[in-house]
C-alpha cells in the first residue's frame, strides 16, 4: 500500500483557495425521471447507486492528510465516505423554471467543500417544471480535471435504462494517513533539499515564467515574469500580452451567478464546415460576439481585444488516471471586431498561432517550474499570485477563462434515470470573475458560465447571446 | 452621525468564530398562508416587507468596517442591504415532513454569515406538509442576543393579519465607514494605552476569571483562572466546578444537526404549581431527564451531574437598545438522579443556589475583564480558549448550553400570514457541542436543539424525550 501525493497542480488548485476563491468545479445534469418506479428519482436510489458503484472512483473516497506546518504537499488518504452527507436532497419553489435553478445552483456552486471529507458533493434537485429532476455534482479540481470528471460521470452513468450489470474491479484501498511524525521527517528532506534547488534554479526560472502556459495563466505571473526579466535583462521569447481591466477583472466575492444554454451541434458544425474552422474557434468567436454585447451595453467596451485563457488537454486519451493532466494558452479574442464572420476568422487565426507557440514549450518545464517552489512557501506564494492579478494597477494578463469540453455522444442513463441535458461550470478567480465552459453532449452544445454575483449580475444575458450570434453565423451559412 | 464600535461581548463572539465554530443564533417560524392571495407566501412579498420595515430594524442595516491589522475592535457601518442576496426562497422534497425540514435547516444553519455584509438571511422554505411554509431567520449573536431577537421580530410581524400600518420612525443612518487611517491612529492610541493596563492588572483580574459568569462559560477560563491562581497563590472563592466529558464535549466539525418539539404550556404551568417551582427549574428537570436517557442509551452515563451553562439576560426589560446584555450561570443539572419528581427537586435547589452566587459578582466585572485583553490579541486569546476547551486531557467546565426565552403570547402575523410555531435554535463551540433552548409562544414552549453533526446523530430523540419528560411529571401531578 502506498500513500499518494496531491499532484503538481492539485496542489496550486487547493493553495489558491481562500474565503472568496473556491476551485471545484461541476456539472449539472437534468434528468428525466418518467421512466422510474413513481416517476421519481428519490435520494435513497442515488446514494444506493454511489454505495454500489464507490470501488469505480476512487477520487471519491480520498479525502486530504495535511503534513504538519504545511511543510510538505499533502498527501491523498483512503477517507471515510458518509454518503447522507455527500448526496443531498433539495427542491425548487414553485414554479422549478430555470431561472429558479440557476439560483439554486449559483448558491450550491458558491459554497465551498469541507476540506476533511473527500472533495465532492451530489445535489438532487427536485421540482424542475415538466416532471424532471436536476443532479448537481460538485467535484474539486485537486481530485479531477474535465476529462477525469467525464470518467467518474461514465462510472456512475449506464449506456441503458436498465443495465445487465456491470463488470466492478476489486477494491483499490489507499494507505491509511502516514503518522504525522513520518509524514514531518519525509517534508523535512524536501525543505533542506529544495532551497538550494531553489536558489541556484529561482532566477532563470521565474523570468520566463510567464511563458509556460499554465503558469502564465497563473494569477501574476506575467508581473513576476516582467520583473524578473527586466532585473536579469534577459531577452524574453514572447512579447507580453497586454489585457484590458474590464468589471470581471477585479477581485471577487465568495458568492457566484450561473447562467446555462444550449445549442445544436449540427448548427455548430455546419458553421465549421462553412468558414473552415474548428468547433473550438466557433466557441471563441461566439463568446466574443457575446462580451462585445455586454461590453457595450455596460458602456465599457475596451478597444483593444480581450485575452482568454483556453485550457488545453495533456492527457494521453488512453489515460485512465484520474489527477490534472492540462495546460492552457492565452489568446486575443476578437470582441474589438463588429462583423461576426470577421471576428470568427480573426479567432481561428489567433488560435492556431497560439497552438504553434504551445508546441514549442517544453512539456516538461510547468511541472519543472511548480515543484521548484518549496512546499512551505507555496500556499503563501499562489495567494499572493492571485491577489496580485486582481491589483488595479497593473495590466491583467487574461480577461477571461474559456473551455471546451468534449462530452459523450450517446444517452446516459443515471440510476434509470434519462439523462437529457449536461451544464458544465467551473471557478473563477481574483482577476478572472468570468468562466465560459461548453460541452457536448448528444446532440448540443451546452454553455454554462460561473460569474461574481456582483460583477456580473446579468450573466444569463451572456448565454442567451452566445446562442443568439451562433444564429447569426448559421445564416451566414445558409445563404 | 458618530460610528458604533462593537460590544464586547459582540467582539467576543466574532472572535470566537473560525472554519468550523459559528456564532449566529435562528429563529424558525412555521406560517399558515391559507388566507394570502394565491395561499402562498411568496419570497416577493417577504422582500417587499422587508424593504418597507428596514428602517425599524438598525441591526439588518449595519455591517462591519475592521481596523486594519486587527489592531482595535470592528466597527458597524451603514451598510448596503441587497435583500435578493439575503433573503432566499427554497424548498422541501416531498413530502415535506419535520425530518427533511430539520435536514434543510440544518444544512442552513451550519454555513457561516458573510462578514462583508449585514449578519443575517432569511429563507423562506416552501414546500411543508399542510400547505405550509417556513421562515428561517439566522442573526449573528454579535447584532442581536435573543431579548433583541424578539425586538426585530416584533418590527418585522404584525398583531394582526391586516394592520392598518405602523408607525414608522425616520431613519437613523450610521457613519460611512471611517478612513482606514484614521480608525488605524484611533486604534493606536488603544494598543499604546492598553498593554500599559493590561501588565498592572492582568494577574490579579485573570486568576478570578472562572469566577465571572459569562467569562467563566468561555471555554478554558477556567484553566487558565486556575493556573493563575495557583501561580499567585491568591485564595479563590468558589470551588473550581469539574464536569464529566461526554461525547458532545470534544472538538466540533463545521456540520450541525437540529431537532425540535414543542410542549403545552399548560402542562408547564401544571407542573410548575404542584411542585412549587419555576418554570426554568421545570426545563432544567426534562433535559436533565432527556439528556440521562440518551446517555444511558449511548453507555456513557457519567456517575457525576452533567453541568449546564444558562444565560441569564441582564438587559433592562424596558430597554430597546439592540445588542447583547448577558450574564450565565454554570449549574450542575440532575443526569445522575433516576426519578423524576426527585430531579426536579434537585434542579430547583441547584438553579437557587446558582443565582444567589451570581448576585455576589459585581455586575462590571465581566466587561471590565473582557474590556481588558488588548484588541490585537482578542482574536488569538478567544480562538486559544475554544480550542482548549475540547483538549481531552483536561477537565471541562460544562457540557451543555441551556437556554429560556419568554416569546410573544399573541398570534403573531408575518406579511400576512400567521405565525404558527417559532423554533428557537443557537450556537455550539468547541468541548460544548450541544445547545438547548426553548422559547414560548402563544400556548406552547418550543423546544429547538442544535448539536454538531458527528457528535449526536440523533439529536431528535433528544427533543422527543423532553417531551415524554414533561408528560412523566405532568401524570405525578394528576395523581
Amino acid at each position: 500500500m502506498t500513500i499518494q501525493q496531491v499532484d503538481d497542480l492539485g496542489a496550486v488548485y487547493l493553495a489558491a483557495e481562500n474565503d472568496r476563491v473556491r476551485t471545484h468545479t461541476a456539472v449539472l445534469l437534468t434528468v428525466d425521471p418518467a421512466a422510474l418506479g413513481g416517476g421519481r428519482l428519490t435520494v435513497q436510489r442515488l446514494r444506493e447507486l454511489l454505495r454500489e458503484r464507490l470501488d469505480l472512483v476512487p477520487a471519491f473516497r480520498r479525502r486530504l492528510a495535511g503534513v504538519p506546518f504545511g511543510l510538505d504537499r499533502p498527501y491523498w488518504v483512503e477517507g471515510d465516505v458518509d454518503l447522507d452527507y455527500h448526496i443531498r436532497e433539495v427542491a425548487l419553489p414553485e414554479p422549478g423554471d430555470a431561472e429558479l435553478l440557476r439560483e439554486q445552483v449559483a448558491r450550491i456552486f458558491s459554497r465551498p467543500l469541507d476540506r476533511s471529507r473527500p472533495l465532492w458533493e451530489m445535489y438532487l434537485v427536485q421540482g424542475l417544471t415538466g416532471g424532471r429532476a436536476a443532479v448537481l455534482t460538485k467535484v474539486h479540481h485537486a481530485i479531477a480535471d474535465a476529462q477525469a470528471g467525464l470518467q467518474i460521470l461514465t462510472a456512475l452513468t449506464d449506456a441503458e435504462a436498465n443495465p445487465r450489470g456491470r463488470p466492478v474491479p476489486s477494491p483499490d484501498p489507499f494507505a491509511p494517513p502516514p503518522a504525522a511524525a513520518s509524514m514531518f521527517l519525509r517534508s523535512l528532506g524536501g525543505v533542506v533539499r529544495q532551497p538550494v534547488r531553489a536558489m541556484t534554479r529561482l532566477p532563470a526560472a521565474l523570468s520566463g515564467v510567464d511563458e509556460l502556459p499554465v503558469f502564465g495563466s497563473m494569477p501574476g505571473a506575467r508581473l513576476i515574469g516582467a520583473t524578473t526579466a527586466l532585473l536579469a535583462r534577459r531577452r524574453r521569447h514572447t512579447p507580453i500580452a497586454r489585457a484590458p481591466r474590464t468589471s470581471f477583472n477585479r477581485q471577487i466575492s465568495p458568492h457566484r451567478r450561473i447562467g446555462f444554454a444550449s445549442v445544436a451541434l449540427d448548427d455548430v458544425r455546419a458553421v465549421k464546415r462553412h468558414f473552415a474552422v474548428s468547433v473550438n474557434d466557433v466557441v471563441l468567436a461566439i463568446a466574443a460576439g457575446a462580451l462585445r454585447r455586454w461590453l457595450l451595453d455596460h458602456a465599457e467596451l475596451p478597444e483593444r481585444a480581450l485575452t482568454a485563457v483556453v485550457p488545453v488537454s495533456l492527457r494521453d486519451p488512453s489515460s485512465t488516471s484520474v489527477g490534472n493532466q492540462l495546460s492552457a494558452v492565452v489568446v486575443p479574442i476578437p470582441t474589438d471586431v463588429d462583423d461576426p464572420a470577421a471576428r470568427l476568422g480573426v479567432a481561428h487565426r489567433a488560435m492556431l498561432s497560439a497552438l504553434r507557440d504551445l508546441g514549442t514549450t517544453a512539456p516538461d518545464a510547468l511541472t519543472d517550474t511548480i515543484r521548484m517552489v518549496p512546499a512551505p512557501f507555496l500556499v503563501r506564494t499562489v495567494q499572493l499570485l492571485t491577489r496580485l492579478n486582481a491589483w488595479a494597477p497593473l495590466t491583467p494578463a487574461m480577461n477571461v477563462n474559456i473551455s471546451n469540453v468534449r462530452g459523450p455522444q450517446q444517452t446516459l442513463y443515471l440510476a434509470g434515470a434519462a439523462v437529457e441535458s449536461m451544464v458544465p461550470l467551473a471557478g473563477i478567480t481574483d482577476g478572472l470573475g468570468l468562466n465560459l465552459t461548453v460541452m457536448s453532449y448528444r446532440d448540443n452544445l451546452s454553455i454554462g458560465i460561473v460569474a461574481d454575483r456582483g460583477q456580473v449580475p446579468d450573466v444569463q444575458r451572456i448565454a442567451d447571446w452566445m446562442v443568439a450570434e451562433l444564429t447569426l453565423l448559421v445564416s451566414f451559412g445558409a445563404r
